[in-house]
C-alpha cells in the first residue's frame, strides 16, 4: 500500500530530500543550494538532512549518485604524503572504474556533463571543491590548483579512452600495466616541473 | 526553386552521398561500410564518391563532421620524427580546440560517443585506424599501439577538463602553459619507459 498523509516514513523522507536536492542543485548550483532550502522544499525539518546525509556534500554525493564519497576516501589516500600519491590515485581510480556499478555511475556523471551545461556546472563546482581542492591542498609545489586539474584531466581521459570509447589495447590492458604507465604522469603533475 | 527529377546537381549528389554514408557507417561500422554500397543507397555511380570526398576515410570525416582530416594533417606532424612530437601534438590539438567551430565539432563527436554505443564504436574504429595507427607507426619503442592510446587518453582528458567540464585554472590557462605542462606527458608516452 502506498503511504499517504503528512508524515512519510524514513525512506519517504529520504527520497523527498533527494528529489528536492536534485532540483535545488540544478537550479542554484552546488554552492548556491542550501540544506534549509532543500528541507523546506521537501516539507521537512532541516535537522533531518544531516541525520540522513551528514552534510550538503554527502547529500550531493547521494543526489548525483556519485560512485564514491570523496570526502570519505580522499583523506586516506592523501595522508601518507605526496610520495607515491600518483600511484595511489591511479590505483584507486581504476578500482572504482573496474567495478561495473561504480563505473556506470561515473559514466552517468560524464554523460550529463557533456550533454547539459547545468550538469557540467554542478560537476565542475563539486569536483573543484571536494576533490581537486583536497588534492591541491596536499601539493607542496607552486600552482597546486593547476596541478590538481592536470591530474583530473589525465584520469578523466583514461576513463574516456578505456571505458567509454574503449580504444584497444588500452581498454583490455591489465590494471597494473595502466598503473605503471599513468602513475608517473600523475606524480609529475603533483610534484614535478611544469615548465 | 527546388530541384526535381533524377539527376540532382552537384550539391544534391554530395548531400545524398553524405546522408547515405551516415546511415551506412551507423549500420555497418567504419570498416564494414563500402563506397559501392553508399553510392548505391544514394542512387549514384560509385565513381562519383572519390570525386567529392577522395576516399572512404575522407567521406567519413565529412559525414561525421570531423573538425580536421587526420590523413591530411598528421603526416606533417609526424614527419620530423619522435623528437619533440609530444609538443607538436599538444600544440596542434590546442589549435583545433581553441577554434570555436572546430571545438564544437570535436565535442559533438565526444557527446555522441558517451551517449550512443554505435557512435562510440564508429569513433573507436576511425580513431584507431586513422589517428592512433599513424601515431603508433611513428613510435620506435615497444608497445607502440598502447603508447598511442595513452597519448589519446591525455588529449581527450585535456579536452574534457579544459573545454567540457571547464575546471579552473586549467580552463583559463594560456595555451603555452598547457603545452609546457602536458607535452612531457605525451613525449613520455611516445618514447619513455612505461614500466
Amino acid at each position: 500500500m502506498a503511504r499517504t498523509g503528512r508524515r512519510p516514513g524514513a525512506s519517504g523522507s529520504r527520497a523527498a530530500i533527494l528529489a528536492a536536492a536534485r532540483r535545488a542543485f540544478a537550479a542554484h548550483g552546488y554552492d548556491g543550494a542550501t540544506i534549509r532550502g532543500i528541507a523546506g522544499q521537501a516539507g521537512l525539518d532541516p535537522a533531518m538532512v544531516p541525520h540522513f546525509f551528514g552534510s550538503k556534500q554527502g547529500l550531493f554525493v547521494a543526489a548525483m549518485e556519485f560512485p564514491v564519497d570523496p570526502a570519505a576516501l580522499l583523506p586516506g589516500l592523501l595522508a601518507p604524503g605526496v610520495d607515491g600519491l600518483g600511484e595511489r590515485l591511479v590505483r584507486f581510480f581504476l578500482s572504482i572504474m573496474e567495478a561495473p556499478g561504480d563505473r556506470g555511475a561515473f559514466l552517468g556523471l560524464i554523460r550529463g556533463a557533456v550533454t547539459h551545461e547545468e550538469s557540467a556546472a554542478l560537476l565542475r563546482e563539486f569536483v573543484t571543491r571536494e576533490v581537486l581542492g583536497r588534492v591541491a591542498a596536499a601539493v607542496n609545489e607552486s600552482q597546486p590548483e593547476l596541478r590538481a586539474t592536470l591530474v583530473g584531466s589525465q584520469l578523466v581521459g583514461l576513463a574516456m579512452a578505456r571505458y567509454v570509447i574503449r580504444i584497444e589495447p588500452l581498454a583490455a590492458a591489465d590494471p597494473e600495466t595502466v598503473v605503471a604507465a599513468v602513475a608517473p604522469t600523475i606524480q609529475r603533475y603533483l610534484a614535478g616541473s611544469l615548465t
